[in-house]
C-alpha cells in the first residue's frame, strides 16, 4: 500500500491534457466563406462541448473517488491505468464523430467508449470499496451512495448505443446529458 | 466542502497545456523565401503573443482568486470547469485569427471569446464571494478590490469586440493590453 | 542533494503527455468506407495500445524508484533527464510502426528504443542504489529486489530486437507482454 | 508576497509540455526508402536532442533558482511569465531549423531565441537577488555562483548567433554544448 498523491497528480495530468487536446481536433478552415464554413462545422464544435464536459465531469468523479480512498495497492494502480486509457483515448472518437456526423459506425465508436470507460469506473470502484486497506473506514455511506449512482453509468451508455443507431447528433446530446448527471454529487440523490 | 489543491492542479495543468499549445498553430514554412515567409507571418506571432499574455494573466487571476479561496464545493468546481472550458477554447479562435486576420469574423469570433470568459469569471467570482465557506474571512478587503477590478472585464472585451468591426489586428494589440491591465493586482487600483 | 517532490512533479507531466499525445498520431480516416479503413487501420490501434501500456507501466515504475529514493544530487537529475528523453520519444517509433508495420526497420527503432530504455533504468537504479544519501536506507531488501527484476529488461528487449527481423506486429505483442511482467512488482518473483 | 508552489507547478507542467511536443515536429515518412528517409532526416533528431537538453537543462537551473527562493511578488511572477514564453517559442525554432537545415534564417532565430532566454534569465535572477523578501537569507554564497555562471549565458548564445552565419547543423552541436555547461550546478565552477 502507498499514498496516492503523485497517482493523483500523474491522472490530473493525463485528464488535463486530454481535456485540451480535444481542441486540436477542429480545424481552422483555409478557403471560402469563412463564416458559413464555421457554421457547417457545427458537429466539431458539438463534439467538442460533449467531450469536453464528458472528461472533465470525469475528472470530477475521480476527484471524489480518490478523497475517499486512503491507499493504493498495485492493483488499483493497474485499474486507474485502465481508466486513463480510456481518458487519452476520448480524442479520438471525438474527432472520428465530428468529421463524420452522419456515419453510424462513428456515433457507435464514440457511444461504445464510454460505455467501456464506465464499466472501468465499475471494475475500480469495486476494488477499492472490497479491498481491504483502501477506503477511508469513516465514509461508507458516501461510498454506497457513488456505488448506486454509478450503477447507471453502463445503462445510460446502453441508451447511448442505441441511439447511436439514429442519429450521431443525438449521441454528442446524449452524453453531455449523462454528464450533467454525474456531475451531481451521489448524496443529491439518496434520501438522507 | 473540500480542499482545493487537487482543483488547482487539474487547473495549472490545463492552463499550461493550453498556453504551450499555442505555438503548433504557427506552421514553419514550406517553400521560397524563408525571411519573406516569416515576414508575411506576423499576424501568427502577434496572435501567439496576445494569446499567451491573456491565458498567463488569466492563470496569475486564477492563482490569485484561490489564494483568497480555502474550500470548493460542487457547484464551484463546476464553474471552474466553465473558466477552464474558455482556456481550452482559446487556441481555436487564436489559430483562426492568426490565418485570417482580415476577416471581421474571425476577429469577432477572438473578441467575443475573451467577452464570455471575462463573464465566467464574474460568475466565478461572484459565487466564491458570497456562497460562505469558500473564502477566507481574513481577507473580505482584498476580496471587494478584485471584485471591483472584474467588473472592467466584460467592459474592455465589449470594446474589444466593437474593435473588431474595424481590424483584426487591432483587436490583438488591445487584447495585450487589457492582458496588462489584468496583470496588475486589484491592490494597484485601489486608493489605500 | 535536495528533497524529489518537483523532479516527480516535472517527470509526472512528461510521463502524463508522452501517454496522451499516441492518440494524436492515429488519424481520422477521411474518405471511403468508414468501418472498412477503421478495420484497415488496427496496426495503428494495437501500437497505441502497446506503447500506451509501455510510458503506463514505466511510470508505475518510475514511481515505485522514487518510493525508495529519499534525495537527488545533479547526477541523478541528470540520469532521469535521460529516462524522459526516453518517454518523450516513444511518440515516435510508436507512430513509425503503427504508419509502416511491414517494414523492418520501423519494428527495429521500436524495439531499439525500449532496449536503450531499459540500458538507461539500469544506469539510474546503479547509481541511484551506489551513490550514499541518494536511497532511505530502511528498504535496501526492497531495493534488490528491484535490481533482479531490471536485469531481465535488456534481456527481455534484445529479444525484441530479434522479433523485429520477423514481424512488426509481434514486437507489438510481445512489448505489450513486457509491459504487463514490469507492471507486477518486484516482491512478486521473489522468495519470501 | 505569496509562497511559490502553485508558480513551480504551474512552470514545471510548461517546462513538460513543451520538452514533450518537440517529437510532433518529427513527421513519420510517407513513402520511398524508409531506411533512406529516416537517415536524410538527421537534422530532425539533432535538432530535436539539441533543443530537448536546452528545455530540460533550462528546467533544472529553474528548479535550482527556486530552491533559493522563497516568496515571489507580481513582479517576479510577470518575470517567470516571461521565462515561459520562451520555453514555449522553442519548439517552432527547433522545427524550423530541423525543416531547412541549410538556411541562416533558420539558425539565426534558433540562436537568437536562446541569446533572448539567457537575458531573460538575468532579468528573473537580478530581480529576485536585489529585490528584498524574495531570497532565502542562508545561501547568499550559492545564489552569487550562480550570478557568475548567468553572466556566460549572453556570452555562448552571441557565440551561437555568429556560428549561425556559418552553419545550421554547428548551431545545434554548439547550443548542446552549453546545455552541458549550464547542466552543472554553478558551484562546480567556483573555488572552495
Amino acid at each position: 500500500m502507498s499514498e496516492t498523491s503523485r497517482i493523483e497528480a500523474f491522472s490530473d495530468g493525463v485528464f488535463a491534457i486530454a481535456i485540451t487536446l480535444l481542441i486540436l481536433e477542429i480545424k481552422v478552415p483555409e478557403h471560402g466563406d469563412l463564416g458559413r464554413a464555421l457554421m457547417n462545422d457545427w458537429p466539431s464544435f458539438l463534439a467538442f462541448l460533449a467531450s469536453f464536459f464528458t472528461i472533465g465531469v470525469m475528472w470530477m468523479n475521480h476527484h471524489r473517488l480518490f478523497t475517499l480512498i486512503e491507499a493504493a495497492d498495485d492493483v488499483l494502480i493497474g485499474l486507474n491505468l485502465l481508466l486513463l486509457l480510456g481518458i487519452t483515448w476520448i480524442p479520438f472518437p471525438t474527432a472520428l464523430l465530428a468529421t463524420h456526423p452522419h456515419e453510424r459506425i462513428a456515433g457507435l465508436v464514440y457511444s461504445t467508449t464510454f460505455f467501456v470507460m464506465s464499466l472501468f469506473f465499475q471494475v475500480f470502484w469495486g476494488y477499492a470499496t472490497r479491498r481491504e486497506g483502501i477506503m477511508s473506514p469513516e465514509n461508507s455511506a458516501g461510498a454506497r451512495q457513488i456505488t448506486w449512482q454509478y450503477f447507471m453509468g453502463p445503462v445510460l451508455y446502453l441508451i447511448a448505443i442505441a441511439i447511436a443507431f439514429v442519429s450521431g447528433t443525438a449521441v454528442l446530446i446524449w452524453s453531455a446529458l449523462v454528464a450533467v448527471y454525474f456531475a451531481f454529487p451521489a448524496s443529491a440523490f439518496s434520501r438522507r
